[in-house]
């Protein structure tokens, strides 16, 4: 941020007073910019024991297999942006069950929120995925998948389901477990 | 948003190429500007039966009770969050349980994270309360809640305790329910 959105005048990156953290401050008309994490809301579509995912037709780790997840919007809800996002990357409907994994990621200013669903009728993919596909346990591609938050998921998923109970997993990922997917650059 | 924090440009408000809704957009440098949700954490403070609620200093709602909670910050975790925001409005500490309530506000782009907790300690107005006080279930100001996301985990806590079962409540809270609290101004 080098100008102010309200008024065009530069910004600093200064701790206001009374604050605790910098924030990009506007001396011309007073406003003080936050900024905060944004959420990823995404499902993880069973049906016959197997998991739907998509294979990334878009930067970051295009190529590489993901369930279908993606930013929410303004005016929706958290389940809304997920059943959006499963219809958009995997031209799907799902009937959702419950949130499964709750993923921060605080060094990117993310938190990952995926609901397990069960895949309502076909599949396709959308303009941001290069193939949809429906994978059994023994079939997951773990070396191409597209990032820890969806390798994790997909762990306690196959735990999980020989007691068929799918408990809530708040959990954090790191720079360290990122680095594995994106290099350290 | 009236001008591009990127080139200082005024930006326009419309669909970018191939996506489904309006952005600001910057023709100067190409920027677009995405706006999202943001999460409200914090914490269902419980000790002896007793929930920890404090009286708003700030607007809105300025004098009315609520629980500690407020926005997350970028390089935080959720929980880490609602553990930050009970410390500055009651100066307490909490051993956090799960996560209790998940409440989407989409009219005003809000995501509430409540985590059930236990209180640890003393508790004190931080700068942001005028008061801070333990509340028996009889005790509860109803009709002096400052939001009604605060309204409505009370009631699931109270509801849920009898029973000693504690599930994570996803639900939304829509301009109807809102406008009880504020007006329809």
């Amino acid at each position: 941020m080098n100008f102010c959105s309200h008024c065009g005048q530069g910004v600093r990156f200064a701790i206001p007073e009374g604050d605790d953290r910098p924030r990009y401050l506007c001396d011309a008309c007073g406003a003080i910019h936050y900024q905060n994490p944004r959420i990823v809301a995404g499902t993880l579509p069973i049906r016959d024991g197997c998991v739907l995912l998509c294979r990334r037709a878009i930067a970051p780790r295009k190529g590489y297999w993901t369930l279908p997840a993606g930013y929410m919007e303004n005016a929706e809800t958290t389940l809304e942006a997920a059943e959006r996002e499963t219809l958009e990357e995997a031209c799907a409907e799902v009937r959702i069950h419950d949130l499964y994994t709750l993923i921060n990621l605080p060094h990117i200013n993310q938190v990952y929120m995926i609901f397990r669903a069960d895949l309502i009728g076909d599949f396709a993919p959308g303009p941001e995925s290069l193939e949809v596909a429906m994978f059994a346990e023994d079939e997951i591609p773990w070396d191409e998948l597209a990032f820890p938050t969806i390798e994790r998921t997909l762990h306690h998923y196959f735990g999980d389901r020989h007691e068929a109970i799918f408990p809530l997993h708040i959990s954090d990922i790191g720079r360290d477990d990122r680095e594995r997917y994106f290099g350290s650059a």
